[in-house]
C-alpha cells in the first residue's frame, strides 16, 4: 500500500542520540521501543487521539502486545526513518506494523508489530473503537489478526 | 519445571519507581523491557557471561526478537517478581521466557519471550553457543523453536 | 556523620547494566539520575513516604533542583554504591547529598545534591514538611541552605 | 543576546510523549535531561562536532556538571521549546545555558546549566577546545565561569 495515500499510515524520522545507544556501540534494544512509541503517537494523533485532548477525553491507544525483530544495528548519528501503518482492525483492538530503516543506506534495521487497544486511562479499561471505522476501512476490518 | 532447580532459570524482583511509570498511572510499556533486561543479565551471569568479563571476552547475549504481552497494569510501589527461564536452544540462538507477577496479589502482569544470540560486541557478529550445551541440556537442545 | 547511625541517610547499591551505558562505553550521564532516584526513593520510604501509600496520601518528595558532578566514568558490570543523606531542612524543602562510588576500587564517580519539596501529586502543590522534623532534627533544621 | 544571531545558540522543540511522564501526571525530572541532551547535541553539531563524524574523530562534548531547576510541571502533549546557548568558554571546558518553555502559554518550566568538556571517547580524556575559539568568541572567552 502506498503509505503516503493511506490515512492509517505515517512516516517520520529521528536521529540516534547518545541516550539511544549502549556500550556495544549500537542502538540499545529498548530504545527502539521509545522510537516506535514516538511514531505511533503521531499516527494516533493523525487518527484523532490527540495528546492534548487526553486530559479531557481520557482515551488513548495502549499497547497490548509487541513483537520486534532486531535485524541490523543502528549507530550514533544515524537518521532512522520509521514507517507506521495500521494493518488490521478488530472490534476493540488494532494491529500496527512498523519498519525502521537507516536513511543513509536504506538498510532495514528493525521490524515491529504491535496490537493496541483503546483504553480509558482513568479506569484502564478498554473502550470500543470508533463505530465508523468498520465502514471507513472495510478492507482492514475484514482481516482477522494472525495471532 | 521447578525453576529453583533449573540452572537455566532465575527469579528476581524489582520495585516500581516513578521512572517506570507514565501519566496513565501505570508502569510504562517500555519500562518492562528494561526490567526484563535486568533479569536476563542476571541469568546470563549465572550461565557464565559475566558483565565484568565483557571488556576481556567481548561476548554477550544480544536480543534478536522480543514478544511481550501486557495483561494487567503494574503500579507505583509494586514489587514485581520476574521469572526468567531458557526454554530452547539452537546452534547459535536460544529462547528465554519471562513472567512478571505482582508480589502482593500474585497477579500475572506481563509475559515475554525473547530470542537471543551470542555476539561479539566488537564486530556485532554472532558467535557459536558453548559446545557443551548440547550435552549438558539435551532436552532443551532437542526442542525446535516455535517461530 | 556515621551514615549507618543517621536516620536521614541510606546506603544502597546497583549494578551497571547495558541500558545504563552509551556508545562512549561509559555510564550515560542521564542514567545516574535514575540511579539517584532509586536511592532517594528508598530513603524517602525510610522516612515514612512509602510508595505503596501514595495512592492514599498523594504526598511524595519531588525534585526542585539537581546539581550533579561527573568525576570518573562508570563502566558496564560495575557495582555502584550510592550514599544518600539529608543535609539540611527548611520549612517546605530539604537538601539531599548523594555520592556514588565504584565498589571494586572505591573510586568516587559522581556527587550530587538535590533540593526536594513535599508535593501533593493531585494538585502538584507543595506541602509542609512534618511538624516534628524541627524538634527531631534540630541541627539540620538550623542550617540554612547554601543556594 | 539575540539567539537567532548567535552562532553559539540554538532553539528547537519536542513534544511530550507518554515515555516522558510519570504517574504524578507530569514530565519526569529525568526526562528533561534527555530533552536537554537532544538540544545540546544539535548545538554541538552546529559548532562542528557531528555525530556522524564521531567514529572517525572520536571527539565529542561530554557533561562535567549539570545544574537544573524544576519550576513548573510539563504535561503530556505539551510542545516544549528548548533554547540552548554557550555562555562562557575556558581552555578545555565551556558552559551552556538551557531554558525550556511550554509553547502554548510561554510558561518557563525548567532552567539548566551544564559544564562540558571535549573528550576523546576512546580514552575518555579531555581534549583542548578549538584554538580559534579564543579569537572567534573573545567576549565569551574573557568571562570566567561563576562556579
Amino acid at each position: 500500500m502506498d503509505q503516503s495515500q493511506n490515512p492509517l499510515s505515517l512516516v517520520t524520522s529521528v536521529r540516534v542520540m547518545f541516550y539511544d545507544t549502549d556500550c556495544a556501540g549500537v542502538v540499545h534494544n529498548v530504545a527502539y521501543l521509545r522510537i516506535i512509541e514516538y511514531a505511533r503517537t503521531l499516527l494516533a494523533e493523525k487518527l484523532g487521539w490527540k495528546l492534548t485532548d487526553l486530559p479531557e477525553t481520557g482515551i488513548t491507544p495502549a499497547v497490548v502486545r509487541t513483537e520486534i525483530n532486531y535485524r541490523r544495528p543502528g549507530r550514533i548519528g544515524d537518521t532512522l526513518v520509521i514507517s507506521a501503518e495500521i494493518t488490521s482492525i478488530e472490534r476493540s483492538r488494532f494491529w500496527c506494523d512498523f519498519q525502521i530503516h537507516r536513511e543513509s543506506d536504506q538498510e532495514l534495521l528493525t521490524t515491529c508489530r504491535q496490537s493496541l487497544a483503546l483504553v480509558d486511562i482513568h479506569s484502564m479499561r478498554p473502550v470500543r473503537l470508533p463505530a465508523d471505522w468498520a465502514t471507513k476501512f472495510p478492507s482492514l476490518f475484514q482481516k482477522q489478526p494472525t495471532s
